[in-house]
């Protein structure tokens, strides 16, 4: 099949193309819950960009280049193409999307439901992933479509709108009416945050962005209030909030100082959870402990609520906006997304 | 002042008025924390005949008739006439709704937020009540209405209103996309809470009533399913919940079989919630362990739980049909109610 | 092999024996996943004599006998014996505990960590179980054991205990210091659950029981108060706790009137936890409504909840009492069982 | 009466005395809900250092030094002299403990029981303390005490001991057997914290101190293992975790490096609690988004949980070494707290 193949790292990404379009083995069945995915639609994500920068290099290649070459994409989305013998309910040509992360199963963490934090591997950042025609993963993994969603407009839902929902979803547990939820970033992942926040509680949703575009989207979306980040953007969110700041931040951004301004828009014994990530956290404990605020860190969510947010989807209460390129533009979408040209997510078509 | 008084219980409802319209005392600050309420609108709720047939008799009055004459109505709005010498924050004009509930405030339970399983009395059911030009209350029991919302348009949400919105908040706590929610009676109190619902959570609502008016005014506020109840409405709500249940139903009928067809419609491993009353729930124990069912008792809401709902209503995310009468015409208004000829809520205005 | 095998219902108990202990094939390996137990324990449980009833048969065995001939026995460990070619961490030899449920893994209950309401199999009732020299299950079913714990003395946790854990757990997770927990029942599970809660919240422990000798037994576990359930064991629990009742109560009886007894001993905004099972819960919808009780199911627990328990026992913070009966006394270990004989649980040594 | 007051701050805490033992006017009833205490005992904290030192200046006198001359002292037990006309249920003589904040009991924070978080006074640190005869709060503050109690010996659990509570007890609401607890100083709050976890939960609890005197007091509260803070204490979590760190770090001392400590011993997925306070917390973002591991920060605790302390002291389930002294030695006291002579918490007795 046809796959674009990561073969070198390029720490300041200037090289002139990264990925290369090539012929590799189609994938196999060597296991009875394996699955064969035939591609539909693979997500290009920031991450990818972090893979070919090396930024991951410590975590999944420490000992040197062993893990090149592979096969970029964790945003994965299709239909079936062939299944192992031990699989149930599953047959060629059912539209699947993929939970990025293939788990055991048997761990704790699997058996509590937490699959990601369970022993596994992730395709497309330690194994070959989805920028291809077709992806080996686990029964595991799969979950069915319904027929409202086709594949290429779902898959990057996997990973970015997956995160994007578990952060929401663990404000919107807290969350009552007549409290504020701040939404730092209306990008990829924070116009899907909106719109579910928007489904799932009834907080008052402050949206602050530096763009005008994206807070326009963000508008679009559900938001109650826009606030261009200008540098008053903590005043006005504490003049939004009778001067309290908001029980809950959704920092999807987490660097250029919004980790601090963040903070600072956090009213006491409220949460501020961070999804972006890139510069330090620097609080002192005394403000912490004054006013009782808490941190939290965020990962991509459950299989569990990849079927919620699924249902989300298919009824129409997140909409995600895509821009398609053929597989073999794998670079120039890389590209697009490096030069800050993508609006929503950009997906692979093979 | 003038006020609706009842002097004599009528246990069968046959008498030719209920309530006299006389001349009693004002009303008059004897604590510091006391709070005298020119009435807006007083709520006329099943509970008030309740009352007039005796059925609290036996927890408000159980020596005899000691309680009688009394002024009744628990559902109070209206503006601050006069305050104690230690309230602070409310002056005279200031719009307010009255939670029903005049809890001590020092008790575990109030410091934990409980009010209503705190001690204390109970306007209207326990002494003297809001079908009057003006009722003493407490600090604690006032909360400030917002400038959108007229007392006579919000009265009934202080006891109808609030107990629908507690169950229902807390079907929303466990509620996730792709899960049910039946709501069984979508009359006075169903109908908030299929608003609340729609506002606070993503699950499917399936509304169950007999009354195709009803089934109507569910589906204006928000019901994703309407099913009659006609001797199929279980069957109708498997169908519905591919042959599951739902993981919530709120029942606010709990009569004439209710509750037997509420549990059947329950998911395994979902709550059944008891707000309306009348029969005895019957369940053998076995179906209980084997399905892991709950059934959820509710009582009217806390103070801070009717801030939410007046949040709610101040932002349009529930909306509340009210039939005004006047104070004099009590007695019409309750029979009225006892006929069946209302639809949402009457309120008597002074 | 040898095993005891079912090959008949037996409505009243009144047969001489009712299982055959007899020669059967071998357990074999099936699916990549199986895993064959070398029984070192089988429990025996009251259920084994209800499934001899027939009272499973409409659930089990809906069409007639078409379940017979099969082997009890649902309470399981033993060693692996071998495992089929995905099992990855498990040898020849391991000691292990089987949860009961052979679950499939992948369906929504159990991808959120919840087995036991998922699809699967119930070996011992529905297919065959462990009165027997050796069984066949699930990688997903295993336990392994510390080393502290011989197979024989923990295979009743396997059910029994799970189900007591999982109930008292649910309690814990709401009992605060000053609050009370009432346990009715200190037999087979309620034991466990004294303990369980002793070890995991600082609840004021009341054991309701009719015997002297369980009383005796659930002081030596930790009980802080016993009460003699000789009629007066509702105004006794009610004296203890201030004339309020229990925050909590569990009952492991679900008989002889502890239904009414039980929620009677719940305070207002308290839970009634049902666990034993037998006679129906009859309640009045006004009696929940003005209490704001709660009445909750309970089923048998989670894998990683067998785990936690498998913690406590590991660290002493639990013990069970058994009596051991070869593998071949299985009728005179059930007999026992029925006639009253046993205290703690009865445990099969093959 | 007498009393130990502040009359000026002390940058550097090398003054030869600090507070001044005077003759000062006896507090006085001015609100129906006013009570006065005769001081049984009054904890010295590190806080009052703290306010000596003027670090809570900005905070409690941000203008100038208008807050000065007061008495300190916010750790306070004794008996009732004196009640407002509307204080019911408290009469002289009752031996009582005061929580530290008095709060209006009016706002959503007090309504919802988080006491701490809405407007109020703080006696001690904005007005006058306990450090002297007698003492004015407010009814809302007030716990009677059990006979098994007495003022001097509680007094400190009024801050120090419901911060440790609060923060213990968050932990113990998920910490579940078969996980572990890290508490980093065992000092006057972390040996309290130690005996919270021991009562309410059954995970493994690992004290972390630098000193070995600290660590035998932790092993007599019940930890399970100790660890010495030599430099190692990371590695030596990780490997009593089996590498995966703790589910729950409880860190009471907040400087000289152990909030990257406690981080780094802490498990994905877990919470690190912030309770003591000194140095800033510098974590990179991606850290807590890989690890999806949270910051929580710790205030005093709820009137609620007070009583909920008092319950465990009253039990045996915690105690508390404390240290007398003369009201009138307060400078003493305060110099041995300076100095680290002080093991458990100073008591000063009028």
């Amino acid at each position: 099949m046809k796959a674009q193949v990561l073969h070198k790292y390029d720490d300041d990404l200037t090289a002139s193309s990264w990925v290369d379009y090539i012929d590799v083995p189609d994938p196999i069945i060597t296991k009875g819950s394996d699955v064969i995915i035939r591609i539909g639609g693979a997500g290009v994500c920031r991450t990818d960009l972090h893979v070919i920068e090396g930024i991951w290099r410590p975590h999944m290649d420490p000992t040197g280049n062993e893990l090149l070459p592979f096969i970029l994409g964790h945003e994965n989305a299709g239909w079936i193409e062939d299944v192992g013998p031990e699989v149930v309910g599953l047959k060629k040509g059912d539209p699947v999307i993929v939970h990025p992360k293939i788990s055991n199963g048997t761990c704790l963490a699997c058996r509590r439901g937490e699959d990601m934090h369970g022993e596994g591997t992730f395709p497309g950042l330690d194994s070959n992933g989805g920028y291809a025609e077709a992806l080996v993963t686990s029964e595991r993994n799969i979950i069915k479509l319904p027929k409202s969603l086709l594949p290429k407009e779902v898959a990057p839902y996997s990973d970015a709108g997956l995160t994007a929902y578990r952060a929401a979803k663990k404000a919107t547990r807290h969350l009552l009416p007549g409290q504020y939820c701040v939404v730092i970033g209306a990008g990829g992942l924070g116009h899907i945050a909106i719109q579910v926040l928007r489904a799932m509680c009834a907080a008052e949703i402050i949206v602050v962005d530096t763009s005008a575009a994206s807070l326009e989207l963000a508008g679009k979306c559900g938001a109650d209030h826009l606030v261009r980040a200008d540098g008053g953007e903590v005043d006005a969110v504490l003049s939004l909030t009778k001067g309290h700041g908001a029980e809950a931040v959704l920092d999807f951004v987490g660097e250029n100082g919004t980790t601090r301004k963040g903070l600072e828009m956090t009213r006491a014994a409220g949460s501020y959870y961070v999804v972006g990530y890139g510069e330090n956290i620097q609080v002192p404990t005394v403000d912490l402990v004054i006013s009782e605020k808490n941190i939290i860190g965020n990962l991509v969510g459950t299989w569990a609520e990849l079927t919620e947010l699924m249902e989300l989807a298919n009824r129409g209460l997140v909409d995600l906006t895509t821009k398609e390129y053929a597989l073999s533009d794998a670079n120039t979408a890389l590209r697009d997304l490096h030069q800050g040209k993508i609006h929503g997510r950009a997906v692979l078509i093979p």
